[in-house]
This record gives structure tokens, sequence and C-alpha cells, in this order.
């Protein structure tokens, strides 16, 4: 089935214990088509300055990445700079400068206006829902959002989340939204305001499902060669989106997969710099570390 | 199989933003044998002030608890008196007397020498020795620590490691002994100081396991009714002891199933304040929630 995926695309300068990378491609469409191109063909929609390398371009293009939705325009490309601190679960943004991403608003081509499964990957919830306004008979939306959108415009946010299957978005952020503070409650709670489903990212600790079938608990896959988190939420529902694209089987238990997937790509993600380890694998080693994962949950 | 546990009994007094409990009963090892009173006949060995009701020891004695080693001696039971804050994660301690268990020296009653598995609680390295001194022929020992052992008796705690078969303690704590930022390299190095597994306690993230069958990651089982965090750790390494006493069977995973046990009892713990949960509890319930917890971790 098709997939779409509407956010960003950016250069990264990061900074861990473990060194440095320089202006790296990255942006949450960035993480999120590459994954998904390890199951599917997706498309992309995005916005970038006019010193946006062809090479970037060419590397999408080499994933199998529809790249009609990328738009590029004058000016500079979503620029952000951060440092991780030791523990690599915190980081300090030392530098953003948004780019034509600031005042980007998505035009769909006409050829992915037919898309069935559609990411909305963060950014303002009106934002997301022009998007939506677009798609003809999407059978899937989920989208991710942040506290900032919560924070400041949480008006337009409640308006969207009905219109949504699926809401991804972190356990402090889904207590802030709910004012709940226990996860689970948290959970459900954000599930009432009416998305369908609700996904709860913890980083290191994994992930919850939150669905009409009950409550689903996902470890991270644990991995010790943590080089760069950048990216892995995106990851995570890339690997979710396009197995859920590439699954045609309705079967109770799919979005138990897709997160399966999900957490194993996001595992992958963060033991390379930017989108380095992620070019780099293949489909046998993502099932071949999901195998890994399976054992490692069994009781 | 039989099982000892060694560790403290004390008087809890509780404050949560759900409400507070009155020097209920509490310690390591009151939690510990309670919970491992549904899968076996645990051996408990602990100090009481003559402060101590009868009613208590009555209780341990309803839940076929056996009590040969509990000493009574002239002065106060251990007392703590906590608060946890709103995120139930985090708490203060308000009060602290260690009473007679300050210079507790535990003589085992000749009865309980011939235990073949040991739980040695949390308490000073030197003591938890002394213990394993005066058990005959063991056939697994685990023991507990905390940050107070490792930043002030650690060349002692280092002595003891290579006696045990497995180590409890918290995801930071591991950290703190080994120097390691990265969890996964954190419980690898661990095991490296001398036990054979390592378990590392993550809270309500669950927990990790390190062994020579590689790493295996267990989520907490998600609850939404979380009154009381007290005893948690201690009933989950309760529910492991107790299933491995119970289940003779040597077969590869036994560690695993155990550890899903401990979770799920560890999950009921946190269900009422101090032991109410775990009192009522049935073994059928903890069954029926294990079931739950094998479904939720299934994809």
């Amino acid at each position: 089935m098709s997939l779409l995926v509407v956010g960003s695309i950016a250069f990264d300068t990061i900074h861990t214990p473990h060194g440095s990378a320089e202006r790296v491609l990255g942006g949450s469409a960035s993480y999120f088509s590459v994954v998904a191109s390890h199951f599917t063909t997706p498309r992309l929609v995005g916005v970038v300055g006019n010193d946006f390398p062809q090479a970037n371009i060419d590397l999408f293009l080499s994933r199998g990445i529809d790249v009609k939705g990328l738009a590029r325009v004058e000016g500079s490309t979503f620029f952000w700079e951060g440092e991780y601190h030791r523990d690599m679960n915190t980081r300090t943004t030392k530098a953003i400068n948004l780019g034509v991403f600031e005042h980007f608003q998505p035009v769909l081509p006409e050829e992915f206006r037919d898309s069935r499964l559609v990411f909305l990957a963060n950014s303002a919830p009106e934002t997301q829902a022009r998007v939506l306004d677009q798609v003809s008979s999407p059978e899937l939306v989920v989208a991710d959002t942040m506290d900032f959108w919560i924070n400041h415009q949480k008006d337009s946010l409640l308006r969207l989340l009905p219109r949504l299957d699926g809401l991804m978005l972190n356990d402090s952020e889904a207590m802030l939204l709910t004012g709940e503070t226990n996860l689970v409650r948290a959970g459900h709670a954000v599930r009432k305001l009416g998305p369908k489903f609700v996904i709860l990212k913890k980083g290191e600790h994994g992930a919850m499902l939150f669905s009409d079938d009950g409550v689903f608990v996902v470890p991270a896959f644990p991995t010790e060669a943590v080089i760069d988190p950048t990216g892995a939420g995106d990851s995570f529902a890339g690997g979710i989106m396009a197995c859920l694209a590439a699954d045609s089987d309705h079967k109770p238990g799919r979005l138990r997969r897709a997160m399966a997937y999900g957490t194993v790509v996001a595992s992958l993600t963060v033991e390379g710099f930017g989108l380095d380890r992620l070019r780099t694998t293949t489909r046998q080693e993502i099932d071949h570390r999901l195998e890994q994962y399976r054992q490692m949950l069994a009781f």
C-alpha cells in the first residue's frame, strides 16, 4: 500500500561523547523514508533550500524513495546543531535555523493524493491538518507531535486528534497533554481525545501501545553501540508505518508486529551517526535482529 | 528447593499523593518472603525489636513462612518514613531509624544452613559475606546491593561479587559501579566483576538480565493503579527466587520465566499500600496476570 510521509529535511550537526558529524542529512522525513525504503516505496513530501546538494537527493533516489513531493525553494535548508550529554539520553540544542521549513505549507503532488497510509511527522497541528485535507481517502493516518505544540497550539492539536488513527508522542508529552502522572492512565487519556491508538515513546526504555486490543509494551532493543540517538523516534515511526504498508494482512497483532520492526530499526539508527547505519543495513539484517528481539522477549 | 532470605524487617510510614500509611510492616525480607510464600515455604532471617507486634509474626506464620531465624532483641524495629513525589518514581526519606537492624549480625539457625537457594537482601557486603559463610552448600546465591555500599564499601563488595551467582541492582547503581554510561555495557561490565548473571532493575521501565544466554529485557507490567511503590524491587526479587525454588526444571529460560513472575508480582505490590495487595492476592491471580503479560509481549 502507498505510504506518504510529510516532514522535515534538515542538515544536522551532531556532537556526542563519541565524536561529531557536520551538516549530515537529517530531519524527520529523511529518517522515516530511508527506514521505510527497506520495506516499501515511500512518498516523500518536504522542503529544502538551494544549499541542498544533489548527492542527498541521489541518496533518496537510490533508496527508491519517490521525491516528487520534494520542494526546493530559495533560502537555506533547516539546520539543527545539538550536543548529546554523557548519558546519551539528554541533549542540548546549540543552534537552530528553520530556514525554508519555517513557512513551508506542504502541497501534495497530484499523484500522492491517493496515498493510503499517511504519516504526519512533527510540525504545527494546523499544517498537519492541511496536509490531511489533501489526501482523498487515507486508510490509516498517524501523526507525531511534541511539547511545543501542546504548550502553544493545544486547540489546533485537539481539533486534529479526532481525525487521526494514531498519535505518537513521548511519555512526558502524553502527561503534559492529559495532566496524568501515570503513563498507563496518560495513554488511555490521550486516546479519549480522539486517536484510535496511541503510541507512547519512552526512548531507551521502549514504547507502549494503547488500542482497542489493550496495552502492549515493547522494550527497546538493547544495543551497547549507541553512537548517535538522533532520528531514533522518526526511524521507529518509519519502521511501524512501512511495516503496516507492506503488510496487507489485517489480522489482530498487525500493529504489534509493526512496533517490533520499528523498535529494531530504531536500534540500528542509533548505532551510527545520522543515516549512516540505516543506509547500509539490509532487510536481511533487520529481519535477523527482529528474530533476536523476539527470542529476547520470550519466556 | 529450600529458599533462604536474609534482610530487613521494618515499620514503614509511607506518604503518597494517594494517601498515607502509618507504621505498616515493611523491609526487604518481609516483601520478599510474603511474595515467595505464594510459591514455596521461605526461610526468613531478620531482626526486630521488642516493639514488634505478634500480629506481624502471625502474618508471616499464616503465609507459611518459616520464622525460626527471626530474632527479637531489646530495642526498636527498623523504622523508615518516606514521601513519594507526584510522579511516584522518586521519593524523599523523611525519617530513618535503623534500630536493632544497625548492628544485626545474622546467625542462621542450624536448620537453615542447608538452604539451596539464598537471597542476600540489601545490606553491608561484609554482612552478606558472613551469611554466606554459614550456608553449607548453596546451589544459587543472589544478592541485592545499593549505591551506599558502592560508594562506601566498594572493596568489600568487590570481594563478595565472585561468590555470587547473581547480583541485582538498579540501573544507576550498575553505572556507578562500573563507570559505564550505557546500560548494556554496564550490565556486561558488572558480570566481569564476578556474578554469573546480573539483573538490572529499571523501576517502572522493567529490568534487564545479563547471563551466558545473552541479554534479556523485561518491561514492567503496566498498571494504572500505582498506590505505593515501596517494596517493588524486593517483591521482584522474591518472585524470581521463589519461582526458581519451585522450578526444578533446569532448562534454559528458567531465569527468564522467573523474571516474568517477578515482574508480575512487583506490579501487584505497587497496587496497594505496604503488603496489602500481596497478602490478599492468590497464585491464581498471579498466574492470570502472567498470562496477560505474556500476551502483552507477543508479536
